[in-house]
């Protein structure tokens, strides 16, 4: 058994999802210990920037005329899209960060993408937790209901592009605790956490299952 | 006069995008004749995949302890948040890359927000050119209505964060004419790519007005 561990957060001490993911992943490593956990973070070290362009470009390019860097390119974009399929189940933690998709998830599923083909279900029927997390409110009647542009995305890719059995959640307001001005959100944050740490076990031991 | 000019094609030779922002540009340099054009491409010459987590930490470390590399990304967010707030007009020319926020584009926002503040109106009121290219069709009724997930993103960055005078050029079908399968559609992408260069032109013209 083999479990596929993504973290996205560039604050790792103090990361939310993080905590939500490790939640779920001890109900996984309970059920199967001594299997393997395959882990790639995102957040502290992050893909280059170049990695994706080379590898579009020499898919273009006669396999005799690619550059060295064109090469490795395409390596390294294999090794990211095998990394995912070879998974019997995921967890992965990407936090909102400006209102928008993580970069380097970003720059990590395009290099998937890359290598595994643009329609390729790598995670077809797999068994998958997206923790995410998001420092403000988004919900319905909320000033800023529909300013979360990443986990739509999120699910886009894992859910009908990889085709994943996708489980999300979702934790927000986490910034109330430690940010001026959010004092009164601070119970339902509190609230907010407890909900989503109870369903990252439910959802760690439906992964373990599997 | 001062034109910031963004692009994040990742390839510029053939790019549907920057065709349709050199239009624009085209209109605005014609009115502006020995004007400064900023240029920032971020597909040929993506910024550090950890610049914006250097940043980042920058803000939470005590001035006198911040490393070398921590002052470095904070000096580049800064240049390019500069480089955003100097602008008398923008043209942005950000293809829809896997569905998805070009990668290069979330890097370079998050790092200009990190030079700027989360809630800085950087363009407030600045008239402002999106142009973004889309390989498929996207519109109501058709089997990807709603995997757009970038110009909803890119619109809530420019125009609602950065308070941008925003006008979105979109071209859909680019792909129309170079992919197996999509030969039936030719005439519709050539007919969306005439009127997305003559939208340009008039936005141009809009731009060099200002």
């Amino acid at each position: 058994m083999n479990l596929f561990r993504l973290d996205a957060s560039i604050l790792p001490g103090t990361s939310t999802s993080a905590e939500i993911a490790d939640a779920a992943e001890a109900e996984w490593t309970a059920a199967h210990p001594g299997a393997t956990v395959t882990r790639r973070h995102l957040g502290t070290d992050p893909l280059p920037a170049e990695a994706w362009a080379l590898a579009t470009t020499a898919a273009f390019t006669p396999e005799a005329d690619r550059t060295p860097a064109q090469l490795e390119a395409l390596a390294l974009a294999a090794t990211l899209a095998e990394e995912v399929q070879r998974a019997d189940a995921a967890i992965l933690a990407v936090p909102l960060y400006n209102f928008g998709v993580s970069q380097h998830f970003k720059t990590w599923a395009d290099l998937v993408i890359a290598g595994a083909g643009p329609t390729t279900p790598l995670l077809k029927g797999t068994p998958t937790v997206l923790a995410t997390s998001l420092g403000g409110g988004y919900g319905p009647g909320t000033p800023r209901e529909g300013w979360d542009h990443s986990t739509p995305y999120l699910e886009r890719v894992l859910g009908d592009i990889w085709q994943a059995d996708l489980t999300v959640i979702k934790r927000e307001l986490t910034l109330a605790a430690t940010t001026p001005g959010m004092e009164s959100l601070q119970d339902l944050a509190e609230q907010h956490r407890i909900e989503a740490l109870a369903a990252a076990s439910r959802a760690g031991r439906t992964l373990a299952g599997n």
